[in-house]
């Protein structure tokens, strides 16, 4: 039975594992885990500062007793320090033990990633935190217990920017959030940056867009926090968000080149360029299935799959990563937004002629009490009618997630939004309507973009 | 322009007006209707009668002058009762000016279904209702109004049951649901059917299931309804839903053959064995996607797509009717069921080797609050791995019937279980998992029935 390490314990390295375990029981498979948490659910810490979920053990996907009896080897508190990729060897560094070494006959690499620290004067401040780790929440739920802190400010609107800017404000605190863009979440269009940007204000959260910071100083108990033009501000704490980058320093070491924004190669076995070297999650270049090359979209869905077929070509299998279609929603208050696929300037950039068309429907018939509006922005080719992406905005029981997964699988199946108008999809009034509201939207597409025979 | 007859105002009549008006604003199109009601949501008479929908006039999906400013001529309250082929022409009956005759270059025949008739001795009893039409709902509705009834007995635990059984609940009635077979929804599983049965029953209904009603009886004010055995109850009303028929009487009198339980025999352009004559909707036989043939399933939702096809093609298109996946969905107060493709004995009949795994999953991470539990049952085929059918029940707001959709989509495209776990589906902690419910569902499935490297 061959001997596989596993450098890294969240998604995409227990993918791996418990693969491996499931087709092969007997492959011995160890774990190494930078720090005490195994497999939590990173995606959960907001709602863990936010006080929704009460213990922090909660967000634990599995225990490391489940992980354990599954027949992985874990060693907690210990990194991966060097790769030496013809002595099929690792150099480890343990909190507990020191220096070790480690033979393997196949290796994943599963470090994810680290947060970007902007170069903002005075970051490192008492008061300033990155979010990203568990270690890096339990520093923030300190400092909420300790200081009780009233103002915050948070840079960065992104996905984690938005869902603390809610969390804070759940808590009670009173939230700035700052964006250097133009409308927060600008991973969507402006329309619906807008409308999330009003959300915000609606909750009292001030929101600032177009707006650098520089610098941030220690002023008595406050942190002053100055940019764009007149921007300042004393708040009690300020967050930094403003997106991650791979955690590839052990990778370096082997002189083999780095690719899209400093990720890991691999192919779509999930192979890095080394011998009997895999590859997956955060910190690894992700196969875009609809742009057809590779980019860097870390996120916890995709860093299941790719770890997922890593674990299964690592005992001889001949999985393919299918590839992101760039999938992803958030929930903010009452809203959720998705999107799935390419948006216009994107697909432009890829040589598409796309049209993106707005429109909205109600999520189910209007006539049944609780209808809510659904805005969608669709994106398809204009000259062979392919649909490239889809944008979804709308209450957040108003199905906007499984929708945007609708899409999701006619973007896997190179769909044309004429053909999406042909699929059987469910039908009650409390529910949807005889076409559904995705439907709906494609036909708005049609009518306005394609030919009327499509 | 060709001159265009359609028969029939409902969904697949509707449908196929819009369509011819979408792709030649110029053609003529005249459209009858048997009652004074075009394109009403027939779905949605539970909900009026539940006194959810207030006002009956919601109903309408399109009024009547939209539907005439898309620049279709309207007859109301107008049927047709017979067809020359080789003329062209079409005798009607109108309720205002008598008989009359239309000529045609294209017809459609969209004339819909009726409810099944049982042979119940005294079904013609006053109180004694088959709902269906706009029409049975006003006396539904008028017989609520003036009578007042307290008790009310429903036979058939289909769709149309279960949705009656809630209304009349909510009304404040007390409600028995009668069924033949041993559970209630015999169009899902029984281990669903079971957890069904007993929401009726917390809600207060009292669910007779394996009781055939053989006669209701008038016995001063009340209806004396008996059955199998020893079944015996004294009601003020009864409603008799055990499906329904196609409406074919026009086109028999061609001669032609008709085909699955009646209905008119269809090819995937929607054109029948006549020249020139086209028919969609409740009154054709319904191609089956998976199974390959041809069955009998109406539905609102095929109704459009066959009422698009044939409109297409009436102005000389070459659209194909992509066949029905069977997906349907009911919300019975706080539940949602919702299934698409082959049940286990469907599939046994239709040559697979399927095999039936079921599973409990969350709606969405469990820490988060609110989390819902959801059941699946998944069918696949064993030799191939094809996914061949789904069923899911859980809480109508843990998107049921969306997560049924990705499975038709799913199926409309053949997919394998396995593959399903590749597509890349939206995550956040607040509406779903890193691997989807569906996709835990399809893994189950895989573990349990699958080759390991499926």
């Amino acid at each position: 039975m061959s001997s596989i390490l596993i450098i890294g314990g969240s998604d995409a390295g227990i993918s791996a594992a418990l693969r491996i375990k499931e087709l092969q029981p007997r492959a011995s498979v160890t774990m190494l885990v930078a720090d005490a948490y195994p497999n939590y659910s990173i995606c959960g810490l907001p709602f863990y500062l936010s006080g929704e979920v009460p213990d922090w053990h909660q967000l634990a996907h599995r225990t490391l007793e489940e992980i354990q009896s599954a027949g992985v080897t874990v060693q907690l508190n210990t990194r991966a320090v060097e790769i030496h990729p013809k002595a099929h060897t690792v150099v480890t560094l343990s909190d507990d033990w020191g220096k070790g070494t480690l033979d393997y006959d196949r290796l994943v690499i599963a470090t994810g990633s680290e947060p970007v620290c902007p170069p903002i004067r005075g970051i490192d401040e008492r008061g300033v935190f990155l979010l990203h780790s568990m270690g890096d929440s339990f520093a923030v739920a300190e400092f909420l217990r300790r200081h009780q802190p009233r103002r915050a400010l948070i840079i960065g609107a992104g996905y984690i920017g938005l869902e603390m800017a809610d969390a804070l404000t759940h808590r009670g605190l009173a939230v700035t959030l700052v964006e250097q863009q133009n409308t927060v979440l600008p991973t969507v269009d402006a329309p619906m940056g807008t409308v999330l940007g009003h959300t915000l204000a609606t909750q009292g959260i001030d929101v600032r867009t177009g707006v650098k910071i520089d610098q941030i100083e220690q002023t008595g108990h406050s942190l002053r926090v100055l940019g764009t033009l007149t921007f300042d501000q004393e708040v009690d704490m300020v967050l930094v968000v403003v997106g991650v980058q791979p955690v590839t320093s052990l990778f370096k070491q082997t002189g083999l080149r780095l690719g899209v924004r400093g990720a890991i190669p691999v192919n779509r076995a999930m192979a890095t360029e080394l011998p009997d070297v895999y590859a997956a999650g955060d910190c690894v270049e992700t196969y875009h299935r609809i742009l057809g090359t590779d980019t860097y979209l870390p996120l916890g869905t995709t860093a299941h799959k790719q770890g997922r077929t890593a674990g299964e070509n690592v005992v001889g299998g001949t999985a393919q990563f299918a590839g992101t279609l760039g999938t992803q929603v958030v929930k903010l208050f009452e809203l959720a937004v998705a999107r799935t696929g390419l948006r216009d300037h994107e697909a432009k950039a890829a040589g598409y002629a796309p049209k993106t068309v707005q429109c909205e429907t109600w999520d189910h018939k209007a006539y049944y009490p609780g209808a809510q509006s659904l805005t969608f922005r669709i994106t398809g080719d204009t000259r062979t009618g392919q649909l490239l992406g889809a944008q979804i905005l709308g209450h957040w029981q108003a199905s906007v997630a499984k929708r945007a997964d609708l899409f999701a699988m006619a973007l896997y199946h190179s769909m044309t939004i004429s053909e999406l108008m042909a699929v059987d999809l469910s039908y009650t009034p409390p529910l949807g309507s005889p076409w559904d509201a995705v439907q709906m939207a494609a036909h708005q597409w049609l009518s306005e973009a394609g030919k009327p025979t499509d």
